[in-house]
C-alpha cells in the first residue's frame, strides 16, 4: 500500500460515520450532511461542476471531469451514499455509525453498500487528475435513495437527460462473486413492495370477552400471507410467473459452471437447510427466479409474558424480487387482487404500494463493455470472471437504460459475506484498494473499446 | 350517595395510580407498593391478620374478620390487585395510571379489572365492622398474578389449605351482563398459552442476496399460524375439540334467552362483521366454545418505508380459551404436536409454554349459593339475573375447587363495555356503590343459606 492509503482510510471512516439512512425521516439531516461531505470531497479531488441536485426526496450529488485526450468516450460512474437502517442495533459488535477496523475489515453500516464503492472512485479520480491522465470523460451520479428504491431518480434523469448522457454507465454498487472469484454481472432483479394492513376491533380487546365472536387481525394476516406461497416455496399469486423469461439451455449451462458451494452458502447464512422453488438450482433461484418475502410483520403484544388480547390491527411489509420480463406495477396489481380474493371475513384489509418499484435488468452478452470489464477483472484477480446476475435490485441500471438508453456494467468489489443490510456490515481494506487501483485500468480499456 | 362516598373515591384513585402491571418485570416495585398499600388500607379497615404472603412470583394479600354471630359460615372474598399492561399507550385519552373521572366513569388501567372489585369490598367490610354486624366469617385473598394466569396461587393454597378454607368463595372479579341486566355467572373458560419462535438466518440478511434460496421465518410463521384454523374459524389442531362437552338442549335454550344484541355487540367492538365457528350462536362461541387467538406477532422491520431483508426470526404468542372438559396441559401438547407436524422446511421452530395455564370451571346449577346470589342481584337491579358463563378466565375458581374443594360464585359489578385489557379502561362510580352496598346483603343471605 502506498503512502496515500492511510489518509484515504481515515477519510473513509469519517464518511462512514455519517448516518445517512434513507428510509427513516429523522435521518434527513444526516442525508443532507452526507451529500455536503461528498460535494466538498469531490471538489477537493478536482472534479468539476460538483452540484447537490435536489429531488422530491433525497438529493443526488453530481460532478464531471473532462478527458485529457480528445474524442474520448463518456463514462458515468454510479453509486449511492444512502444506507439501510442499522437495526437490530443490539446485534452489532461495534456501533453501526462508529466505524471500526478489525483484522483488515472496516465495520460500519454502508461500508460495503455502497460508501465503499463511492469513496475509492473519488480518490481514483483525484489521482488520475493529479497524474494528468484521464482517458475518458467522467460523470458522477451518487444518489441518496437507492435503499428505498430510487423513487425520484427517474424524474431527475428525464429532466436532465443531456447532462447525464454517457456511452456507458459503470456502477460501483454491486459486488464480486467472492474475494477470490471475480464476476461479470449481466443483470439484476427488480423490486415490487407492498404493505398489508388488517384491522379488526376498534381497539385491542380482551380475548376472553370477545374470543370466538370476532376475527383476529393477526390470525387473518397470517392466513393472507400463507396463501401467497406453497410449502415448497412456489408463489401462488395468480399470474405471478406469467411474464418470467425461462433460461435457455445455454444460459442454464453457464450458471452450472459458477463455482457455487451450497454447503458453504448454507453455513454462511446460518440456516438448517436451503429452501426454495423446486425445479431450479440455488443459483437460478437467486438470480433468475422471482421471490416473495415478508420483510416485517407486527401487531399486538410483543413484550415478555402473556397479554390476552385480540389486537386491533396487524401489518406486514412484503417485497418481491422480479426477473425479466416481470413488470413491478403489474405484480403489485396481482398482489392486490390476491389479497382481495383471500381477504378473511370479519376484518378490513388494505394494501399500500411503496414508491421505489423497479424493473429487472439484463445487458446483452455481446455488449463491448462486458468484454472490457472481464479483461480488467482478470488482470486484478488473476482469473477470468464467472458470468452472474445479481439477486438484489439496482433500480438505476434499468432506469438508465429506459431513460438515457445507456447500458450499465458493474465494477464493485464488495463480497457477499459482508452483511450488506444486516448487523455488522463490513468492507475489506484490500477491496478498497482493488477498486481504487482497478478503476483507472477500466477507464483506459473503455477509452479504446467504445 | 352518603357522606363517605367522596373519601372512598379519592382513596380509590390513589389505589389506581399504582402501576401494578404483573406481566412486566420492571413493574415489580409497583406490584410490591400496591400490596403494601392494600395491607395498610385493610388494617385501617379493622380487618385482622392482614399479611403480605410471598409466592415464587408476586405476593398475595390476606386478611380475615370473625363473624359477630356464632356458628356463622365462612366466606372467602377473592380479587386481584395486578393489572394488564397499559399499551398501546398512545390510544389512551388520559394516562393509564393517572386516574380521571369523566361523566361518572373512572378511567384507569385496572379500574374495572379488578381494583374496582377489591376496593369496594374493603370499604364494605370496614362499614360492617364499624356497625358491629358481620354476619359471616370473612377471609380475603387478593392476588397479584391474575393477569398472568395465577402461576403461583395453587402452591400457596396447597401450603395453607386450612387458612384459606371456606364454605363458599365470592369473586369480586368478573362482571355483570350489562349495567342494567344482572347475571349469574356459572362458569368460565380456561387458558392455555404458548409462544412460537421461528429462526432462519443467523442474522437479518439482504433479501436480494438470499431471497429464493432460504426460507423466511415470517412467511414460515404465518404458514404455521394459518394452519391452525380454517377460514371460517374452526380450529384445525388434531384432537383440540375431543374433550369439549357439548351443551344439552336445555342449556342451549337457556343461552338463547340471554338478551344478547349481536348488532350492538358488533358496533361496540367496531368490527365490520362478527366471525366464528359455524353451528354455534355468538353467545355459545363466547362462553362454551374454545378459541385460538394470536395475541402478538412480530419480526423483521417495523419502521416506516421498506427494508429489504429476510429477518433472522419471527415470533408469536397464542392463547386458547378452554371449556369443560379441556385440559390445558393436553391442549399445549396438541399445539406442540401441530406445530412440529406443520413446521416448514429450512427454519428452526420452537414452542414455549407459558406458566399460568388454567382449567375451565363450572358450578352445579343446584348449588345454594347460586340462588342466594340471584336473589341479592334481583334486589340490587330490580330484575332477575340471566344465567351466563364468562368468556374470560378466572384461574382461581378452578384452582379453589381443585385444592380447597370449595365452589366460587361471582359478585362483580363491572360491565363488558369497560374495556378491560384495552386502552381507556374505566369503571362506573355507580358500580362502585352497587358493590359496596350489595356485599353486606350477600353476606347476610349467605349466613342464612349455608
Amino acid at each position: 500500500m502506498d503512502h496515500q492509503h492511510n489518509g484515504y482510510i481515515a477519510e473513509f471512516l469519517e464518511f462512514l460515520s455519517i448516518p445517512s439512512v434513507s428510509a427513516l425521516p429523522e435521518h434527513k439531516p444526516a442525508i443532507l450532511a452526507c451529500a455536503s461531505w461528498l460535494k466538498d470531497r469531490m471538489t477537493r479531488a478536482g472534479i468539476s461542476d460538483v452540484e447537490i441536485m435536489p429531488t422530491a426526496g433525497h438529493p443526488v450529488v453530481f460532478g464531471q471531469v473532462k478527458a485529457t485526450k480528445p474524442d474520448a468516450p463518456t463514462v458515468l460512474i454510479y453509486g449511492h451514499y444512502d444506507t439501510q437502517p442499522p437495526d437490530p442495533l443490539d446485534e452489532w459488535e461495534s456501533p453501526p455509525f462508529e466505524p471500526e477496523i478489525r483484522e483488515g475489515k472496516i465495520f460500519a453500516r454502508g461500508a460495503a453498500d455502497d460508501k465503499g464503492g463511492i469513496f475509492p472512485a473519488i480518490v481514483a479520480t483525484e489521482e488520475a487528475i493529479k497524474a494528468g491522465n484521464v482517458p475518458v470523460n467522467l460523470k458522477f451520479l451518487f444518489e441518496g435513495e437507492e435503499e428505498i428504491g430510487s423513487p425520484n431518480l427517474k424524474d431527475l434523469l428525464q429532466q436532465r437527460k443531456d447532462l447525464f448522457s454517457a456511452d456507458i454507465a459503470v456502477s460501483v454498487d454491486g459486488g464480486m462473486y467472492s474475494t477470490t472469484v471475480p464476476s461479470l454481472t449481466t443483470g439484476c432483479r427488480g423490486l415490487a413492495a407492498i404493505q398489508i394492513d388488517v384491522r379488526g376491533p376498534a381497539a385491542d380487546v380482551h380475548s376472553g370477552g370477545y374470543g370466538g365472536a370476532i376475527n383476529n387481525p393477526l390470525n387473518a394476516l397470517a392466513e393472507i400471507v400463507a396463501s401467497m406461497k406453497d410449502t415448497e416455496g412456489r408463489i401462488l399469486v395468480d399470474g405471478f410467473y406469467d411474464d418470467v423469461v425461462e433460461l435457455s439451455p445455454q444460459e442454464r449451462k453457464a450458471f452450472e459452471e459458477v463455482p457455487f458451494d451450497e454447503e458453504a452458502f448454507r453455513r454462511g447464512v446460518g440456516v438448517p437447510e436451503l429452501f426454495g422453488e423446486p425445479g431450479y438450482s440455488v443459483v437460478e433461484r437467486l438470480w433468475v427466479r422471482p421471490t416473495l418475502d415478508v420483510n416485517g410483520f407486527w401487531g399486538g403484544f410483543q413484550g415478555e409474558g402473556i397479554k390476552t388480547i385480540i389486537p386491533a390491527k396487524g401489518s406486514c411489509k412484503i417485497t418481491c424480487r422480479l426477473v425479466p420480463n416481470q413488470e413491478p406495477e403489474k405484480i403489485c396489481e396481482l398482489l392486490e387482487k390476491h389479497v382481495a380474493k383471500h381477504a378473511p371475513k370479519g376484518v378490513s384489509v388494505s394494501v399500500t404500494r411503496f414508491p421505489g418499484n423497479s424493473r429487472p435488468y439484463v445487458i446483452p452478452s455481446e455488449h463491448p463493455a462486458l468484454s472490457v470489464t472481464a479483461r480488467v477483472l482478470e488482470t486484478l484477480f488473476g482469473r477470468k470472471p464467472v458470468v452472474v446476475r445479481l439477486g438484489g435490485t439496482l433500480p438505476i441500471a434499468r432506469t438508465f437504460l429506459d431513460v438515457i438508453g445507456t447500458y450499465m456494467v458493474f465494477f464493485a468489489m464488495s463480497s457477499p459475506d459482508e452483511r450488506a443490510h444486516g448487523p455488522n456490515e463490513f468492507f475489506r481494506v484490500e477491496e478498497f484498494e482493488r477498486l481504487r487501483k482497478g478503476l483507472p485500468l477500466l477507464w483506459e480499456e473503455l477509452s479504446r473499446a467504445l
